[in-house]
Order: C-alpha cells, then structure tokens, then sequence
C-alpha cells in the first residue's frame, strides 16, 4: 500500500476523484447516484480544493435533462465538467450525450448503473440504463469494486482530457456505489502529476470566446453530413491507447495492474467467461476456487466497454480456451442477444478467427445475488451435457426454462473472513452504527474491510440487515453473507417473522436484543430458533438495550449498545481499544450536540458489557419443535408472492408466479400486519382533546379515529373505551383513538405531534 | 392489381394506416414526421371514419416526451394508440418506451427515421434514431418503400394487438417518408376482417377501471425483479410467428409477399447483402442488373428486426452465400460494429454455423445518396483481393480510409423509364407542380410514378430538384436521377451558377424558363452549357414563363406554364389529355379560391404552348467554351467547403475538409451571394415615407437602410441616389435604402409590406 487507506463507499471514492478532477459539476439527484452530488456539494461548501486550486462549481439543475445540457453548455464555454446519474437520469441525458460525442467534448460521466422502469420500477443495480447508452459515441469505462472505482474514475479523467472524446464511467449500483471497503485512496498531488495539462489548455483554447466567434450546432444536409461524421474516427481510434497509457501509469502509482481487458485464471483455462461490473468480484473468487480444484478455468474482466478494442480482448484471452461464456447485467428483450455477447460475437468475426463453443447469460439483474453456487454454475454449463446456449442465472425461470440449475451450494469465500450479519428495522439506525463500526474497524487494524447494506421496499420501518466482512486480504465478495460468524438481531419481534439464523455457521455466536430471561427463551423462541441454536452449537448472548438505553436518556436509540456487544464477541479488535475508538467516535460524532449527548452515549457504552448475558443452551433445546407462525390464508397472490416476499423468501419465488405485465391486484395491505413495533402508543382518553393530529401525521395509517352510536357500541368488549365526541354536531356519538399494534411501526411520530400529552 | 391505386408519399400510406387501425393518436410535430400528424388532423377533421367506425382522436401534446406519456397513459386507459415521432423525438420517448413494452401495451410508433444531432444536426434519413430504440422491448418491422409503408404497417397494427408487444414501424426519412410513389391502397375493409377482434376485447379489458381497481407501476426489489422481467419472454417468442402469419394473410390480401426476411437475387449467390430501409430497393435493382450479367448475388432485405428470429434470418439467407456484407444506415462510434452487423454476427454464433466471409459497412447517413455503383462496390468488395472487413461507402474517408473506392459509373435502372429532373427556387412552386404532374400522371394512366424533391440548407429561397421517374412496373430507383431524359430549369439564373445539364442522356430534351431569343443565348449561357447542348444533341426548348405568368395575371407563379410545357415535352401521355387532366386540377385545386383564379391558371395553360420554342442548335456551339464563372477568392473554409456546397457539389468533398467537431468560422455569408432573383425590388425615393419596414421585413437581410453626412458621401456615385433624412434628430443626414441584389430572392414581402407602394 503506498497511499491513505480509508474505509468508504463507491459513490465517495468516484466523487474523490471526480471532484478533483473537474472544474464545474452540474447535478440531480436519482438513487443510488445522489450521494455522488451530495458529497460534492458538501466538499466544496467546505473550500475543498481541486487539482485547479479551486473548489469544484457544483450546480442543481431542474432535470436530469437540465444537467445534461448545462454539462454541454459549461464544456462549449472551456470548463472541465462532469456529472453524476443513473437509470431514468441518464435516458433523460441521451440526447445531449449524442452532442457532447459529435462535439468531441471532454467530460465524464458516473453512473451508478441501475434498472431502468419496465414492468415495474426498481433502484437497484443493473447495467440496462448504461447499455440504453452504447451508441451515443461515449467512451465507457467499468469499474467492477470500489477500489477500482477510484482508480478507473480517475484513468477516465486523464484520459478524456487527451482523446477529446466523453467517458461514462459506470460501477453497479448499490452493490457497488452503496458498498463500503477499504481502500487506498488516491492523492490530488498525484492526480495532478498524471494530467496533460497541454490537453487542458487545449480545450481551453477550443471554448466559445466573443473575441474570436465561430459557428456551432449547425444544420448539414445529405451533401456533407456523413463525411463531417467519419471525421471523428481518429478520436476513436486512437483512445483505447491513450486509455491504456492512463492504465499503465495508475498502475504503476498504485501497484494495482489494469489493462482494457484484463485476465484472471488458470493461463490455460479451457472454460473463460467474460464479464463487466461487480460480478467480476465473485467470478475472481469463485475462478480462485475452483482453479484450487484443478479446474482451468479463467474470467475475461472487461475495463474499456467503449471502443472496443477486439485486439486488446483477444490479447487477454488464452487461446486455450474452448468455451466462453458472455455474462451481461442487463436484458434486452426480442435482441439477438445481450450487448457484450453479441459484441464479443461480432469480435470473434472482425478477428475472422473460428469461434470456440459460445454460451450467453443474463444475471443479477436489479441487485440480484450473483453468488460463487451461480457462477459454478455457469462454468459447468460450458461443459454439460446439454448446455443452454442462451440463459438467465440466479432465478428459477419455469416458463420459458432458460436459467440454469444451481444444484450444488459452492462456496469461494477465502477461510479466515469475519462474517457478521445484524437485522434492524429500517431507520432504527442499525445500518449507520454498522457504517461507523467498519470505519473503526477499517481504519484502526490493518483489516480489509467490507459492508453491504440490504434494504426491504419499505422507506422506513422495514427491515434492514447489514452484512460485514472483515480480513486480511482486499474482500472480493460481492453478494451477501450466506455463511455468517456472527448474527445480531436488533429486533426481539423478528425472532417470530423470520429466518434470522439461516446459514449461520456450526459455533458461531447469536446476539439477541430482548427482555426476556433464560426462561423466558422456551416460550418467545420458535422451536426451530432454539433447536438450531442447540445443533450448531451456537453462542447465544442477549443484552436488554432498550432497558440500557432508556436508563441513560437514550430513549429507543441502541445502537449504541448493540455496537458494543458486537465488539465484544465479533472479536476483531482487543475489546479495550475497540471501546476506545468507540468512544472517540462517539466524541467525532456527537461533538457539536453538546456534551450530554456524548456523555449519553458514553454511559451506554459503558454501561452494556456488564448487562451482556450468556446463555447456557438447555439440552432440551436440541428437541424443541416449532416454527414461525404460518400466516391467514388469502388470495392466490397474496400466497404465492407477497408472503415469501415479507418473509424475506422472494428470491425463491419462479418466474411463473409473476403478472407479465406488471399489474397486481388491490387491497393487500390487510395481509401486512408486520408487528414489529417494540413500542406502541397508547390512547389516554382522559387528556385527548380529539384533534385527529396523531391518525393524520402516522406515516403507516395505523391510528383511526372513531365515532359510533350507543347502538353500534352494544356488545364491544370492555377494553374498546369510549368517550362523549366533542362538538355539538357529534351530539350522541362516542369517540375513541384505535391503534392498529399489528401496523405501528413504533416511530413515536403520533406522540410528538399529541397537543395533549403531557 | 386487386385494389385502389394512388399516387402518394410514404407519411399517407402510414398515415392510411395508422388512421384506420387506431382510436388514439398522440402527436408532436417533428421533421420528417410531421405531415404524420397534420394529415392525421385533417382526416379526422374532415369525419373520416377508422374501423372502429370513429374518427381518430389526435392530440397534440407539448413535446415528444408528452406524446409518449401520453401514447402510455391511454393505452393503459384501453385506447388503441399510436403515435408518429422521429430523431430527437424519438429519443424523448425511449423512457416511456420501456414502460410501455415492459407492460406489454399494444401500439405502433411510426419513425420517419433520421439522423441525430451529434457533430452537427439533421433532418434527413438514417437509422440512428431507431437503433438507439432497439433495446427498449418494442418490436421493430421496416419498410423499403412506400408500398412496403402500406402493408407493413398494416402487419405492425395486426401484430401488436396479438402479441400484446408495441411495435416500431419505421422507413427511411424523406427518401420513403416524402418520396411519391403510385401504390396500392388496402381498403379499411379488409383492414377490419384481419384484425383480431378477440384480442382487441382482451386489451379492453385490461385497461385501468374504477369498478376493478388493480396496482401498476410498482416498485420491485431485488427478490422478484429478475424473474417478473423474465415472464415476458413467451411474448417475444410468440411474436415473429404473429408476425409471420399476418405477413402471409397481407400477401395473400395484395399478391406481395412479405416474410420475416425476404431474399432477392440468384438462389445460389455466392455473395450476399443484408440490409434494412429503402436501400434495399436499390440494392435490388443492382442485384437484378448483376444477376442479368451473370453474377451470383443476392439481397437479404430484414423486415422484422426486433425480435431477430435467427432461423428465419438462414432461411431466406442462401447456403451457398460464401461472402455477406451487412450494410447499416448508422453510425456508433467505438462499437465493435454498427447492429445489423453485429446482430448477423451473434446469429451465426447462435447458430453454430461457421461463418462465411463477413463484412460490414456504413452507407447512406442523413439521407446520403445509395447508387447503383456503390451497391456495385461492395459486391466488388466482396471479392476484392484486399477486402475491407469494415467500411463505409458513398464518401471519400481520405482520413481513416475505410471508404470503398466507386470506380465503375454502374447503371441498374430499367430501360424504358421516363426520367425527369427539374430546376426549381424553393417556396417558388415547382414542387408542389411536380407533386401534381406525377398525381395527374400516377391516377390516370398504367403507369408507376415516383417523385422525390431534394432541397438545399435554405428554408425558403434555396434551390430545388424535383426528380420524377415514370414507367411500366414499380419503381425501385431509391436514388437521385442521374441520367435524365427531360431537364427542366424554372430560374434563367441558374445557367450561370449550377451545372445543370449534368448526366442528362444524350437526346434527351432541355427545357429553360427564360426570356432570351436564341440570339442572346450566345451571351447568356456559359460555353460549356451550350456545347453539352450540341455535342448531346439535346432537343432545347425555351419558354418565357414569367411573361406569360404576368400576362395572365399570375405575377411570378410560373408553374402552371411549366407543368403544360413537362406535360408537352416529356410525353408521357398524349397532350391534348394531359391538359385536359391539368385543367381538372386547376379546378379541384384553386376552384375554392374563386372563379378568378381558375381562369388564370388556365389560360395560362392555354397561351403556353404557343411560347414554347424549340431553339436550333448552332454548330458553333460544338466549339463553345467558359464554364461557371469562378468565385472570388476567400478564406480556406469558403473555398474548401462552402463553395463546393454551393455549387451542390458537397457529395465530392472529401473527410479531411471537415472539422471533427462541427465547429465552423463565422461571418461568411459574404461569400453567399446567390443572385438568384429573378426580379429585384426597386426604390423609389420619391415616394418612400422612411418607415425601414422594408428592411425589417426581409428574410434575407437584403435591405439596409442607409444615413449618411454628405461628407461621407463625397464621391458617392451618382446612381447611389439619397434623399433628406426625415426627422428632427437626424439633421443633416441623408437617407437611402440599399437593396442587394444578390442576397435578395425575389419574394416582394419588402413590396408588400411598403406603405408607400403605390
Ligand atoms: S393527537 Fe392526541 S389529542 Fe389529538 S386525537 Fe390524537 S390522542 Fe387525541
Ligand atoms: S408510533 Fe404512532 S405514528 Fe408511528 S407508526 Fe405507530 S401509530 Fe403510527
Ligand atoms: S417600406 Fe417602403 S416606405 Fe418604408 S422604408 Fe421601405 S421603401 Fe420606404
Ligand atoms: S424581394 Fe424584398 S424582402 Fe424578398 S428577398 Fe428581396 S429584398 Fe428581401
């Protein structure tokens, strides 16, 4: 390592670079691309400098369109300009990517790469949204981690700046942008050291001036416009070079090796896939694995999509290869196939050299797990007895039966990883104490470190489970923890919904947020929950945090607490001096809310490793039966999709199950009583002035207020208490606030808003 | 022949079309779309009736996105739509396409296909508009012709409301969207009783309805997304089997046969062309003509793109093909190569078959001329000892090389059409006369008609080319005449600037507008007009149509004297009929106009033939020499680019000219003196009241009023007449409007607009 290490997600380690190598950036905000604008609007309000000396113009435009062309406008005028988009932001962009490329303009673009709007929307990661943009003349640069991201980001800076032609670089979103790993982190100085700064001043000189007019965006007829348009064909011809040239030189700054293709594998693999983007990670791994096995197996890394150079691919490729399968994260219905198999088809023929076996797949599309069983799959396609030639990977397509069977349960992570998996309710702050708990790690241990966040449909109050990986060599698992060391349930509610031990592995360590006693675990436990606890021989911790936390003031907020468990049993750093950063962090982060915040949060650090408790496993645990509840029949759709989805089965679900047209039935809601409130608002009818403020401001529609007549009120149970309705039209209704338990989500929004509370 | 003949464009036989086959369409006018819309309009205005037994309902939105939101808003509303877009417009819609495929909503977007703004805008005809769709999940059928337009777009409609996938129909801009053709009409009859009622109810029902509320447009996570975008696949399967069908009940309708791909040429061609869009209409002549020569070609024309159904592509493709050359109408920069090529390509590779020789070039871009002898080319290319793998054709790329070198002056035409060209102004009515000529011709006799007008940059005032082809079987000449029985100049002034006597066929007739006697052509037209006249053995007639014009009281509206002259010379039916037919239109034309107009135009018809001269051709012509007088000298831009576009001579221009990025000096518009008016206006200082609204009003700014001190009038010449400037302020000043008269064009608004005329 020569540079800094740091521990951050791909969207910062794009913006570092992008920051430091552009004048103005002109943005709006579409997930997962919005951090990128964020981060550098805060950079430049506090002074960050560029590579120019300045701090980066960053403008918010109206529209993704709006950015697009304030980009073309800012290049025509002489700045180095960029921005940042992804999915429907970047269709909207199209157009003007057509007159940056026809106007030889240096720019790049980062996109995050995601779905685009089909039968449904989705905001995670695939490749659809930057393929709907191969032909506009852009240059397109892949980054596959979050390392990479920060060394390509930077290769398509430099070489814009010299190829006058516009770079989209692009990296899976989420998995990828919303990532965290330890990088090394490039410096400006050096940046600066690698840019052509005659090419800049170049550009310069190229920008519209009133002192010496010219003629833009013209008007050409059938007579001119096709020369006029071969005359950019040097610019392209001549940038997978200058790309190259860029690699060579990053590489040799940072010892980390790319190429416009690059190879990894068995030198005489028989069986390669080529691939782009994040599933390359799992792909080396899995290459790894099984290379271990004696297979000859190889993975073509694609860098430079845009030119493609069929030269530098055949170059990476071993001629002993006599399968190839083209994997593209994206689909492209009714087209011979996928854009990079068929670019690698049309490569084969350019090269006029006689094709070995050809297979092409789709995979991962919209943040599907792309995972070591499903890549092993793939590689055994290439030698089945009847390979699919054209298929999906990673779902069970029993329609039109093209995926492939993932029989066997591979696993290519390297032995020595820390797996460490925690299930929190969305906005619970779980997620974000697990963000600051691997840039402790990150940052104080030569550990490489890694975290991936996964988020249920829900904007708030739906489940979060954070996936951590710690070890010793730079983390190329890029699909979640199947395997876990460790488990930590945020949630007591969860042990009844779902599945929270699936996968742990034999001896590996429980952490259980709850109230309940060792007695109390036979009665609040499922039988499966405690069966599996005996058999794989689990250590099973539990610690009260609510109680902690409310006894320090902290109120509901116990991440505090769960991350000092986690520091404790996780055991990647001495307990001492991960307290220690603990609370240097807490000193960081607090800091500005004044000293009782941060002597709060002290306290509940302090105050949890003596309220940690073992539990001793029962044997009787080893024969205790029982699983989650099964849920109220109801409709074929709300059977067959909807409860596997809230029990977090989806990915389980086949193809047939599916309206191809994207339209599902109505009034479903009813089937999502989720129950997860740990804390429920309680209607006092004696203060309550009957403002209906508590049912209006409740973001999950679970208080409703009532009025009935004596009539309608004969025969309620005792509970359902009533009071006279205020107001004389009300005269002869009674009035009562229900709270829906099942449908709170225990946010504490009613009881803020109540006038009436004490 | 089974049903009506007509005479008309490729936008009215879609329109026809779309009209008849749907109950909504959503428009926004763009070139060369726009007639789509406007006749459309008219029709629905005008009560016509579709088959659903209703007028259309056209909507003009506010951009081309609208439309498209529009286009998706009613069809979930469950209105059978279409809409009709093209270039940048269609690139407004492809966020909404993906919508719109992704639910499977039945429609048809009719693209009048055209060039991208990159380097420079546009209006004419290439395919990088609907390839930069081709990844949205529509369908996408082409049409070569305007009869093609017909029946094609008839299958689009039938097709789309069965297979539940949206259709593309597109044909090339301008050469198909605006070239005249006579062509069989399909009655909306027999339009009705292919058309699938069942599933017509089907969509209905589908549609969005209050009393059965259903959820559309969710959001979908990584769980189901994959899979739910997977369940469309059966769709895409069905469909070129839909397709299919509903090209062979077309056939069946017609006698024109139709497949999924249709080949042409010898059944063993050894070498073989795919193409798509009216190129093949040329590439089919060629091949004709090769074949009668006793060369083995053939034409592979691909009608249903999307979905490229591979084993339909080999079944019309020969075995025997040792060579194909894929041909694209669009240009990707940094690709691997243009779609059509690298479709084929993965093809073979789908298919497993060891692919013959294979190359791919681009022709045509923004309505580039695709001849005969570039079409020879790369059949040449094919066997050439040093092929090129990768090219482009009809341009000189002096710069990169791939440009195929057109030695040969290749002709392809059948014998025995009547070719006819025509000089015109633009906005002068010379084409709107060819438009009628050939209707007149195309509703009234056996023959095949086609008209194709090419017009320079100007948007009015610029020169016209009307070319009209007519003969005994249709027409396939998708291509500018170049070897013309008839020429026609409108303006005397064009003698002096364009070298319009170029290709005419020796023998072939020469008709000029002009008021000179065949004693003062000796001074008025160049040598080297005159000795092409005699050494062609040309018959020259002269008429003077501006005269006779006046006479009649036409003032500068010359067509109709023109059209009787055509109508006389060209013979293309007896004369005494033509006028007769003529004076049927003068009278369905202007008859709304008034009595007046009528007997105008037609005794200007009726004193024409009187004045038309045969002019004796001198043998001392054969001797006569001087060509165009040259230009003033200028800036290198001026003399390498501007007046070579000038002299309509850009087609020869070489890539090396152009600057890469479309930047271009400015204030050259000195260099632009057409001289091109055949009346100029003239001052009169008597009368003029100093109002400058002369100069306001002239779109060629060729008025500019003048104030001057009478010193720096000193030495004025005396024709440079002025008057007292009128005005307190302007004291001592002296006034004078200036007309150029080689920037004006003749079109009297200045005399219009004059309050002082008399
Ligand atoms: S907000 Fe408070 S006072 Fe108002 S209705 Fe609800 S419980 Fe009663
Ligand atoms: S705490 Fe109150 S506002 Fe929040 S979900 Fe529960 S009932 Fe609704
Ligand atoms: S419009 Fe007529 S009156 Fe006015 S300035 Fe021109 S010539 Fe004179
Ligand atoms: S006639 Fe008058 S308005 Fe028209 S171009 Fe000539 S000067 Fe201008």
């Amino acid at each position: 390592m020569n540079g800094k290490m740091q521990t951050i997600d791909g969207n910062t380690a794009a913006c570092h670079v992008a920051y430091g190598m552009s004048e103005v950036a002109t943005i709006y905000p579409i997930t997962p691309s919005s951090p990128l604008g964020e981060i550098a609007d805060a950079w430049a309000v506090a002074g960050r400098k560029n590579i120019f000396g300045e701090t980066l113009n960053v403008k918010q435009m109206q529209s993704e369109a709006g950015a697009a062309g304030a980009v073309h406008g800012s290049l025509v005028g002489g700045a180095v300009t960029c921005t940042f988009t992804a999915s429907q932001g970047l269709l909207l962009k199209i157009p003007n990517m057509y007159k940056i490329a026809g106007e030889l303009l240096p720019s790049v673009f980062h996109v995050t790469a995601r779905s685009l709007s089909a039968h449904a929307l989705s905001i995670f990661g695939d490749q659809a949204d930057v393929m709907a943009t191969r032909q506009t003349g852009f240059a397109q640069i892949v980054s596959s981690s979050v390392q990479e991201v920060m060394d390509l980001a930077l290769v398509a800076h430099l070489a814009t700046i010299e190829s006058s032609v516009p770079f989209l670089h692009f990296f899976d979103g989420f998995r990828t942008s919303h990532e965290i790993q330890k990088i090394e982190v490039i410096d400006y100085d050096d940046m600066a050291k690698l840019f052509n700064w005659d090419a800049y001043w170049a550009f310069k000189k190229r920008a519209i001036n009133p002192e010496r007019p010219d003629t833009r965006g013209t008007a050409q007829n059938p007579d001119i416009y096709f020369q006029s348009r071969e005359a950019c064909n040097k610019y392209y011809l001549a940038t997978p070079a200058i790309v190259a040239k860029y690699m060579e030189q990053v590489s040799t700054l940072t010892g980390r090796t790319y190429n416009l293709f690059d190879y990894v594998g068995d030198p005489q693999a028989e069986r390669v896939v080529v691939a782009m983007g994040s599933g390359c990670e799992a792909i080396e791994e899995t290459v790894n694995a099984m290379s271990a096995q004696g297979e000859k197996v190889g993975l073509v890394k694609v860098r430079l999509y845009r030119p493609f150079d069929v030269d530098a691919f055949f170059t990476a490729l071993p001629a002993s290869a006599s399968a190839v399968t083209i994997l593209d994260r994206t689909k492209e219905p009714g087209s011979v196939g996928e854009p990079l198999y068929t670019d690698v088809c049309a490569a084969y023929i350019d090269k006029g050299m006689a094709p070995p076996k050809i297979y092409g797949g789709r995979y991962g599309l919209s943040s599907k797990e792309f995972t070591p069983s499903m890549i092993k799959a793939v590689y055994d396609n290439m030698t089945a007895s009847e390979p699919k030639k054209r298929f999906t990977v990673g779902i069970n397509d029993d329609v039109t039966h093209m995926s492939l069977p993932v029989a066997e349960d591979f696993k290519a992570e390297p032995e020595g990883n820390i797996r460490a998996k925690f299930w929190g309710l969305g906005s619970d702050g779980t997620v974000g104490a697990n963000q600051s708990a691997i840039k402790i790690i990150g940052d104080n241990t030569e550990k490489y470190a890694q975290g991936y966040f996964a988020y249920d449909s829900k904007k708030s109050g739906g489940i979060t489970i954070s996936h951590l990986r710690f070890g010793d060599v730079p983390i190329k698992s890029t699909y979640l923890i199947n395997e876990a060391d460790f488990v930590a349930c945020h949630n007591p509610t969860y042990v009844n919904i779902y599945d929270i031990l699936e996968g742990i592995r034999e001896g590996g360590t429980f952490l259980l947020n709850c109230p309940w006693s060792a007695e109390e675990m036979e009665e609040q436990l499922p039988g499966d929950l405690r069966k599996t606890i005996h058999d794989k021989k689990l250590k099973f911790f539990t610690v009260d945090a609510i109680k902690i936390a409310q006894d320090v003031g902290l109120g509901g907020r116990i991440n505090m607490i769960m991350q000092t468990c986690f520091f404790k049993l996780a055991n990647v750093l001495p307990i001492e001096e991960a307290i220690d950063l603990l609370k240097k962090d807490i000193q960081k982060t607090f800091g500005k809310k004044g000293d009782h915040i941060v002597a709060m949060n002290i306290s509940a650090v302090d105050n949890t490793l003596d309220n940690l408790i073992e539990v001793d496993i029962p044997e009787s645990w080893g024969q205790a039966a029982g699983s989650i509840p099964p849920k109220p029949e109801a409709t074929d759709y709300v059977e067959k999709i909807m409860y596997p989805v809230q029990a977090l089965k989806g990915d389980d679900l086949p193809v047939s199950v599916f309206p191809p047209d994207g339209v599902f039935p109505t009034s479903t809601a009813r089937y999502e009583k989720r129950g997860v409130a740990v804390s429920v608002p309680e209607w006092i009818s004696s203060e309550c002035i009957q403002c209906n403020q508590c049912s209006f401001i409740c973001p999950h529609s679970a208080i409703i207020p009532i009025l009935a007549t004596d009539d309608e009120l004969k025969g309620a149970p005792d509970t359902f208490e009533t009071v006279p309705a205020v107001g004389k039209a009300l005269k002869g209704y009674q009035f009562r606030i229900q709270v829906n338990a099942l449908d709170c989500q225990g946010c504490g929004n009613c009881v803020d808003i109540c006038p009436a509370k004490n």
